[in-house]
């Protein structure tokens, strides 16, 4: 009995595995919830919202936090019958620690920390975003995040690269434009990590204007960063573009193949 | 008698179905009347020209309205030849809920609501830009249009899926940058809903520079958030690339290929 | 003896033809004159330098235009050796309205036209530039110019889609924008062609900052409008990589394909 | 014994080619080096950091220059253990010479020209940055190292190409915008140079806001001139991707794959 109920409320909160409408109304409510509570966070800093509804906001809290709670302790309760986190003591641990737990925690411990030990860490209840990101695990999206998260992981080591390169070409522009610039502009090219800023607003071409060489040397050797700049920066937009088509042509190749040598046909991906 | 009237007219009014001059030329006035409002609607909001020219563009207004009402009156009363409107009442019912019927309808519907009930919606006159979008059912554009709709439509997951991320990135952003410079200058950081003007301005790569960081720590979460977004906003372009070149490829498949030898056809992917 | 010299000056131009070093000295000796045009051009409206270099500015411009002169007689006097202008007469005619004629003939006109009837239209001494394009005809950059130019025509038809998609969102954006701002900043925002200014500059992300929105609804169709204009700005950038990538794959499919009738084995190319 | 130390002493400073745990220790105390030299660099021109730690910059650029000059010397003496300087003294000439070498030396150079001849050069101490691309030699980076190298070199050809359309963008831009600018604002587009610069900035979206057109022609020009621009640089983030896309493929297709009926291996092309 106790073991059935602990197994309903498992499906109930992980609404890719049941079937019924309950588990779609309880996500809902709390996905609902999270983006309310992410839209107080935001309104709160407004002053004069903040003076109006001051009392309201403070009970919203509260009583999401309850709800957050009571969510995440039911979570902890329930979880073992996940098989990563079968042990009843081991892995009930292993789901505190998992990123679905961290998160999950996040959400509710600042306010438990500002409550006893008096430590302001509100500002962390902006967290409470990335508990939106559960909705990803729906069957209907799940398809494309999965996409996107393929591409992300499996051209890590491209993306990275094209990192550092982006970094070496924000180095070396910083220094070229701080010795060329900073003798005529000494209050705005000040250093090489103020020149760094420059470097950044520039090659990702938001261009806000609060530094601009003003020296001939400087405009040139600025449009030659630029150009480097769109070959860089084209880099990292090269590998994703790249990287989204081989995961569309992996989920279309349902090709029959056939071998040279005993003539047996079957499909690619049996194989991969 | 009074059915191939309203035959013909259904034939006139749809350039792809028929293939006399008469339909090309009523077309081509209607997508002249379009564009020639469109252009005067622009104008007018010119004071000068809106002072010396008002008769001119009253009248032009009245009798572009008059036009549109009659074709307007025309399609409803021949749609039942197309298979979709097809039943005389309900078809025409359906016409005027229809995305084709409801454009047609708001071009000159603030025009009546102006006139009769006095509420000034003249505003929306600059959708009649949205009956242009006609012109892409032409057999020329069609396969193009096609392809670029299909791109959106079968990508809509992902491009979904991006839009979410980038909505994500910003209110992170946004919030990140609240907290680091809203003490630094609260008169521009005022809170987070004006600092997700920041966050978007910046992170299309805009850069007004009517909001910008001026703390260390602003700047540097800002180069941070900024090689985040070129990478969240390749996203969106490198779906859009890869959707065209499933496209293209599909499109390219379907060609037949001819044997040289044999003369024998066949299609390319038989054999791949 | 005449028709050979013709002959030899025709290969001597068309560097793309001959195999004696004398054509390779002679295209180079052009481009170069070219490119020192194109630069004396630009340097001529710094004012220090016009007023210390007039005279050498005058005598280069004067030498240039006698050497341009002759080179285009020759041309004249030469083409028809190639086949599109053989005829002695309609094929010289031919010659002075083809693309590559118009472009030499414009290098040098607008001097004659100065000379003659005093018309200043030294400004268009800069479309000598364009006859620096004669530059990718040579067999090195010959198949990379042409894979590009066969990008932008055969993709054509995509790529005036969406600049029409792009138009469409900068009028209505300017629209939207101009009934949103222009009572704050009745100064800023006066109509909507001033509008359309803003829609170019945030659109494509240059952003100058000349004009902002300041009002709240502005701003959060500003957000939007952005983000619209990410997805259509993709569009082109997408045609033309997804172009490219179909060209590079039409110059590696060089494998061979069996006819399932025949059995006969054939390059795809052969019968595309 | 002499000969094993020094081969000892090369494999020990090329990582890629040991399995001691010893040359990752050491490649990793020079990366380190190389780091903490960048940064300190950057930091110097920090007035107040300069002042307060003057001394420390001193000698760490001292002890960093003798780590990097013995690790010169030791590389040099080492050199010849590869193939390509296999020569007692030509290969180590060759050395010097080669790009490796040059990088090495640039990074200890200026000092040394500082202390004898008293030119200061620290300047290029930034250069000791170049060091660090030898990260991309060891085996965990060179796959994707490689991938981007040969785009960027397979494409030459056609990245080239379209740097010289961005060029004549820009120039002929320039030169309108100039044409139409300088009269109203005299004192912003003061030449074709000074112009030059405007065009760069819009053509990369940058867009700083200090050179803005005011004229309604300048207005109309600048629109036409950016819609260009977004499809001419999209060409190089084009190339880029389908560049990438192209290696992706070639680095698939090496796979083997085996028939689960009777274990035959083959590559995947044999079959295509």
């Amino acid at each position: 009995m106790y073991h059935k109920v602990r197994k309903k409320v498992h499906v109930l909160l992980h609404p890719e595995l049941g079937e019924t409408k309950w588990d779609k109304i309880i996500n809902g409510f709390i996905i609902f919830l999270i983006i309310a509570n992410v839209i107080v966070v935001i309104l709160e800093t407004v002053q004069p919202l903040h003076e109006k509804y001051f009392i309201f906001f403070k009970y919203f809290d509260l009583i999401s936090v309850i709800i957050f709670t009571i969510e995440y302790l039911l979570r902890l309760w329930s979880c073992i019958h996940e098989t990563r986190f079968e042990h009843s003591f081991y892995g009930r641990i292993k789901y505190v620690f998992s990123v679905d737990g961290i998160i999950d925690l996040l959400a509710i411990l600042p306010f438990y920390i500002h409550s006893i030990i008096g430590l302001d860490l509100r500002v962390l209840r902006i967290l409470r975003l990335l508990r939106f990101l559960r909705l990803f695990r729906l069957t209907a999206y799940m398809k494309s995040a999965r996409m996107v998260r393929n591409v992300f992981v499996k051209r890590a080591s491209e993306l990275k690269l094209s990192v550092v390169l982006i970094l070496f070409l924000v180095i070396i522009a910083s220094s070229i434009m701080y010795f060329t610039e900073h003798q005529t502009q000494p209050k705005v090219f000040t250093s090489i990590p103020a020149t760094l800023w420059w470097a950044f607003v520039t090659l990702t071409s938001v261009g806000y204007g609060d530094m601009v060489p003003v020296t001939t040397l400087g405009k040139i050797m600025t449009a030659v960063i630029m150009l480097c700049g769109v070959a860089i920066f084209a880099l990292p937009a090269g590998i994703i573009t790249a990287g989204f088509l081989e995961e569309m042509q992996k989920m279309r190749q349902k090709k029959t193949i056939k071998c040279p040598n005993c003539g047996h046909s079957f499909h690619h991906e049996h194989v991969d």
